[in-house]
C-alpha cells in the first residue's frame, strides 16, 4: 500500500497550523480541498487520523502519518539538494522551496550554549525551535512534530536515536545582599526553610535536589516562579531570592560581583541528549555534527 | 448560601495541581478527603465544578469558583498581615502560611523592565510568573488563575480593571555581517523575501508588520522560530537572520557593535497594558504600584 504524498503534506500542514483553514491558507489551497485530502487519507487508512478539534489534533494513526510526512519531506528535500535543483538556494522568494526542520531544547540549552550550533547554518534552511523538556520532547518526537530534541530524557524515544552531550552544570546563586540576609550563617535547614528560592516552574526540582544534596535533607522550601531565563537571573540579581543557574549563564553576574555562589564548590550536573529520527539525512546529520560541537562547552 | 472556604480550597488546589492525588499532597490530606471535599462542593452549586482529565480542569462553574477562592484566599491572607498574623514573617518554616499570588507576564516585559518591579518584594509574598500573552493571560484572568496580567490586550476581561502601562518599543536588528549579505541594498521586497527573519512563535507577526510599515506591503517571510528571549538575540548575533527585538534588550549589542539596525529611526511600539482582578487588597495595589513605577521606562 502507498500512500499519497499530497495527503500526507495536507494533514501534515492541519497538525502545524492547528485548523482545515490554515492548513488551506498554507498551502493555498481552499478549505474543501483540504477537507477532501483528509477525507480521502482516512478512507485509505481505514480510519480518523485528525481530530477536528482547536486547535486540530492527530489520532495515534495521524501521529505515524505526520512523522512519516515530516521524514519524507525531509528525504525530498535533501535530495533535490543534491540534484542542485532546491528553489531556495536561489534568488527566488519561493519559502516552501527551504527546508524546515523542527528542533525542541530545553529552555536552559536554549538560552545558553545551543544558538552557537546555528552560526553559518545553510540559507535554505529555517528551524522551528520549541522550548520544551523532557515530557513534552518525548511525545513530539514520537508524534513526529519535532525531528531531534535537546533533552535530560536518555531513553531512546521509539524510532529516535540518542547520543550524550555532556552534562549542564548549575551553581546556586544569589545577590550578595540577598545571602546576608538570608544565608547569614549559610545554607542550612532553616535558612533553607525561610529564604526565598526561585524555581523555574513546578517541574524544576534543581533548588530541591540542590538543598538536599548540601544538607541530606531538605525542608519545603517557600518558592517563586518565573519561568524565564533572562528574567530567572535579573529577579536573583534583583534579590527576589535564591536559585540554581547554568554556570554559563552565571558566569557574566559572578564576575561582575551582581551575584554570590551561595556554596562555593558545589554543584549539580544535569546529563544533556540529543535524540533524533533514527533516520541518515544530509540536514539531521549536519545539524548533529553542529550540535554535537556546539556542546563541547558542557561537562563530561 | 454560604460556600465552604475548605472545599473552595480544595478545588483550586486540584486545579493548580492538575490532579486530586497532587492536590491532596499539596493540602496534606487523602486523596478520598479531598475526593469527598469535590463531591460535596458539586452538591452545594449543583454541578459538576471540575472536568476529571489529565490535567483537571474547571467547569465554567468551576472557574468562577476557583477566582472566587483566590480572591478570598488574598483578602483572607492580607488581613492576617495586618493583624500582624501571619506565619510567613516569623522563623517558621510553614510554607502555607506565605501569600502567593499569580501574575501573568508577556515574554518579552518578562525579560525585559519587568524584574526591576520585583526587587525588595515583602519577604511574606511568593510570586508565581506565568509567560504569557494576550490569549491565554485572559483566560487565566478569567478562571481565575492569575490575579493580573501583563499584555497586549487592551480590553479589561470580566472582573477585572485595566491600566495602560506605556509602549514596549521593538527596533529591527541584524548582526553586521549579516545585514550586508541579505540586505545590501538596505531592505526591499526582494531582500525581504529572501532574508530569514526570526520570529518567537507563529503569534508573532512583529517582523512582517515592521517590512509592511517600511515598504508599504510585505512577502511572505522566510522565518525561524525561536520562542526565547535570550536565545532570540544570541542568534540574531550569530547571524541566522534579522528580527524585531525589544530596544531594551538590543541596547547592549548595539552598543558593542554585535547587532546593527536595518532601518535606523523606524521602530514599531507595541502597548500594553496591567490587567487585575477589580478588588482593593494591599497585595494587589502594591503589586500595581511597583509594575507601574517600572513600567515609565515604557514610551508613552
Amino acid at each position: 500500500m502507498s500512500i499519497d504524498s499530497e495527503q500526507l503534506r495536507t494533514l501534515a500542514a492541519v497538525v502545524a497550523e492547528g485548523s482545515f483553514d490554515a492548513a488551506a491558507q498554507a498551502l493555498h489551497l481552499t478549505p474543501s480541498a483540504v477537507s477532501q485530502r483528509i477525507k480521502a487519507l482516512e478512507q485509505q487508512v481505514g480510519g480518523v487520523v485528525v481530530r477536528r478539534t482547536r486547535p486540530c489534533l492527530p489520532t495515534p494513526a495521524g501521529e505515524v502519518l505526520v512523522r512519516l510526512a515530516g521524514q519524507v519531506d525531509l528525504l525530498t528535500r535533501d535530495a533535490l539538494v543534491e540534484l542542485g535543483a532546491d528553489a531556495g538556494t536561489d534568488a527566488s522568494p519561493d519559502v516552501l522551496g527551504r527546508r524546515r526542520i523542527a528542533v525542541a531544547v530545553n529552555a536552559d540549552s536554549l538560552s545558553t550554549w545551543f544558538p552557537a550550533a546555528l552560526a553559518d547554518l545553510p540559507a535554505d534552511l529555517l528551524l522551528d525551535l520549541r522550548r520544551e523538556d523532557q515530557d513534552l520532547s518525548a511525545t513530539l518526537l514520537r508524534d513526529g512534530t519535532v525531528a531531534a530534541a535537546v533533552t535530560a530524557e536518555q531513553r531512546a524515544v521509539q524510532g529516535c536515536r540518542v547520543r550524550p552531550l555532556g552534562a549542564m552544570r548549575y551553581v546556586a546563586v544569589a545577590a550578595p545582599h540577598a545571602r546576608s540576609r538570608w544565608f547569614p550563617a549559610g545554607l542550612d535547614t532553616g535558612s533553607a526553610a525561610r529564604a526565598p528560592a526561585l524555581a523555574f516552574n513546578r517541574a524544576d526540582g534543581l533548588q530541591h535536589a540542590f538543598v538536599r544534596q548540601v544538607l541530606g535533607d531538605a525542608p519545603p522550601l517557600p518558592v517563586h516562579y518565573a519561568p524565564e531565563q533572562g528574567a530567572f537571573v535579573a529577579l536573583v540579581q534583583a534579590g527576589l531570592g535564591w536559585g540554581m543557574v547554568p554556570e554559563q549563564a552565571a558566569a557574566g553576574p559572578l564576575a561582575d560581583g551582581t551575584l554570590v555562589e551561595l556554596e562555593p564548590g558545589r554543584w549539580l550536573d544535569v546529563p544533556l541528549f540529543w535524540q533524533h529520527w533514527s533516520l541518515r539525512t544530509p540536514t539531521l546529520d549536519d545539524l548533529t555534527a553542529r550540535v554535537v560541537a556546539a556542546a563541547r562547552v558542557l561537562h563530561r
